[in-house]
């Protein structure tokens, strides 16, 4: 039997778990799942009789050592701050590891070491990032490899509700960490190529510069920029490219009225609010607002920011309770956001039988043979229920496939690294659609921001 | 002879050298000038007999030393971040000390040693902070005397430019730090306090929720809140405070005109703009802008901030070149605000015959016998010419004044302080009026948000 030690239980957890244990008795797998709650640990181990439940505490040495020794590979699904811990024992003992995270820089110190031993760290393997990678460079190397020259390169991601769950005018639901959502676009400027030209957009701005995408059987949705769009340029071979920008999706008109947060003021993160624990709902509100003798909150909100009275902004809000009197904050020294977070995590929680979705989109323009073209691809991706939501499929079952091909010798390359390459992404893509996660792909006129090379 | 020692001679020394120089023979003063550069020291000390220039480098712990031992008190005119330095000589020396920043909590943890070895280190004692301390809390004090209830306090300040030397459609020009001007309101919300309710306005909307002030004689100015309204609540004794507001003075049109950098993102410190040396002042606009290949900078900004073009707020932007393509920023990886300063001071940088003009404008609100009673106060200081400047007038005398009281034994309290008790107010701010710096009080109708008592 091969030894997989899985770290975390979380909620993306139970996917990847099952993948392992439909395919024990074929690839001979025992899995080991360790928690600092055994009880997560035995609710995903299910009984099953190849898999094995421990108390795992991160931080806790021995144990996590003895746990990783015994290991033939480390799955690690803890938040992406405790992997360091992980990857320096699997360094020490000569373990292959992966996870769904970003490479962080003390992760990415260890590539020459991890490479020294002949050991193989996986990174960013789970959906954004993970199956984004993947599939964008799929179709990059394939225009390469025609003799084309990519120019525009666009990518969108978002998690979002079913539209068979969609049932709240803002057309969502969280259906991953809240607190991501609520302090999304944060801490600096949006930054992304345009044609050629470096383009920045602050927060305050981030969600009145949205783009349109259309999705065939799913209907229109909007994106806004990603922070830093370009930090994967260089590493997906793009340095000239003209147009790369990375974003987020959400259904249309969410970002319109997530725009009067960020105007008012309720995303901020970085200072607390006096007396929080006892203000209603309608005094947060209201604290964002200029004081009145003789106006209501509702009127001075409207006021401030310009809300017509039919404008279905105004529902979005009423929707939430923005305005009312009797609902408590309840959170003692809460930061904007976190009120915020509060307030919107009383409508937009999943209900038992809510269904996910993960929508991606991505654009490729390309110049072949003198002509300038562009491959549109989409991925649309439905939760079954609460356990085996779409974003704990898209996340668990490329790093279960991953770690199993790492087991079987099939994934060779060795270092910290992310996978962007062919004898990575081929297999495992190709295996996704088994599961179901397919893009489709269709050939359109090229329709980058100058189709005509007009000047402006 | 009575040995001062001044370090630092930037550009608000000259009045306060000038002021010592002018009693020399009288209070028996020797000043020493201590500066990096000895041509700077020189220039201040302007041949006086009983002045000497110094080579001072507040880093050399020596030559640091040896003037501060030598001397019988001392003022730092350092940015306000090398204080420190002075100040922990002067505690092992025995020497009082005057600067006119903020107490850092640096300075803070000096006090008791300060206290213990009898010594007087007086801060805030130029004009903001300093002259706004005096003038505020010497009516404050008179209307507690009287039996008053203070229930509301405003405070603005503002270095602007004098009307005689107005000349561009801002009505505002640098008198001060440039840099300090850009970045204005950044590193959180607002706060402050509208008739017993906590208000929060965010940097983006800041310049949009101003208030108009009149002044007599020099017709109306508009002010936008400082970040923190509240800081010198429990100092000034206002604890049950219903109104607290501070804030900055600026010609009217001003912060809309401003409001269009903020929107943009010009102001942004936190990030660099690629290849920032050799963009124009249009490439720099059009970066904030989206790509388009038929539309003009101009009218994407007009679209995108909704300027119309009729609005005094376009020409403003025009007066600044910020369309201007063969206008160079060149500065290397510079951040945005770094190359919007470089902008604003092609324009608004002080001419060789231009005056500056300081404005501070008080409202104190209170309650005497059942009444609602309200007096303003203000004041109104322009400079004679560029070294005798109203800015360097207004923070160098009271420097001056203190100083001398110090060293007189006038001033006696001992500790880290900033002057807001009565046996310092009062005789420098009776001093400050024999120079023409003098407060104008209005009593006039109780103002307040809510004068009717009307819930909202």
């Amino acid at each position: 039997m091969r030894k997989i030690l899985v770290i975390g239980a979380g909620k993306s957890t139970a996917v990847l778990i099952k993948y392992f244990q439909d395919k024990s008795i074929s690839e001979k797998l025992h899995i080991t799942i360790g928690d600092i709650s055994i009880e997560n640990a035995n609710h995903l181990a299910n009984n099953h009789p190849n898999t094995k439940a421990i108390l795992l505490d991160v931080f806790d040495k021995n144990s996590r050592e003895k746990a990783i020794q015994e290991a033939d590979i480390v799955v690690s699904m803890l938040p992406a701050r405790f992997h360091i811990e992980v990857a320096k024992d699997c360094l020490l003992f000569g373990k292959c590891m992966v996870t769904a995270s970003y490479v962080s820089p003390k992760m990415q110190q260890l590539d020459k070491q991890v490479q020294e031993k002949g050991l193989v760290f996986m990174n960013e393997i789970g959906v954004d990032p993970g199956i984004d990678h993947m599939s964008a460079m799929q179709v990059i190397d394939r225009i390469r490899n025609q003799g084309g020259k990519i120019i525009l390169f666009e990518s969108f991601t978002g998690g979002l509700v079913a539209p068979e769950s969609d049932t709240n005018l803002w057309n969502y639901k969280f259906t991953w960490n809240p607190r991501n959502v609520v302090i999304a676009g944060q801490g600096g400027a949006a930054e992304f190529l345009q044609e050629g030209t470096y383009k920045y957009i602050p927060y305050h701005k981030l969600f009145r510069r949205t783009e349109f995408l259309e999705v065939e059987g799913y209907g229109r949705f909007e994106a806004y920029a990603n922070r830093n769009s370009l930090k994967y340029q260089s590493i997906y071979g793009l340095d000239n490219i003209l147009t790369l920008y990375r974003g987020t999706i959400r259904r249309v008109g969410f970002s319109r009225a997530w725009n009067t947060f960020v105007q008012l003021g309720m995303t901020a993160d970085d200072y607390t609010i006096t007396n929080s624990e006892n203000m209603s709902y309608r005094d947060f509100t209201n604290s964002f607002l200029a004081y009145s003798p003789s106006d209501s909150v509702e009127l001075k909100l409207r006021h401030y920011l310009k809300i017509d009275q039919d404008d279905i902004m105004w529902d979005k809000l009423l929707e939430l309770d923005l305005f009312n009197s009797d609902k408590k904050v309840g959170i003692p020294n809460a930061t904007p956001a976190q009120i915020l977070q509060k307030i919107l995590m009383d409508k937009w929680t999943l209900d038992k039988g809510d269904k996910d979705m993960i929508v991606m989109y991505h654009k490729f323009g390309y110049e072949l043979n003198g002509e300038r073209k562009q491959i549109d691809a989409t991925m649309v991706s439905i939760g079954e229920d609460q356990t085996y939501t779409a974003m704990a499929r898209t996340v668990g079952l490329p790093v279960a496939m991953a770690t199993l091909r790492i087991l079987n010798k099939q994934i060779t390359s060795t270092g910290v690294q992310i996978p962007i390459h062919k004898e990575i992404y081929e297999p495992i893509l190709k295996e996704l659609e088994e599961y179901g996660i397919v893009f489709h792909e269709q050939e359109c006129d090229y329709m980058g921001y100058n189709p005509d090379g007009v000047k402006g």
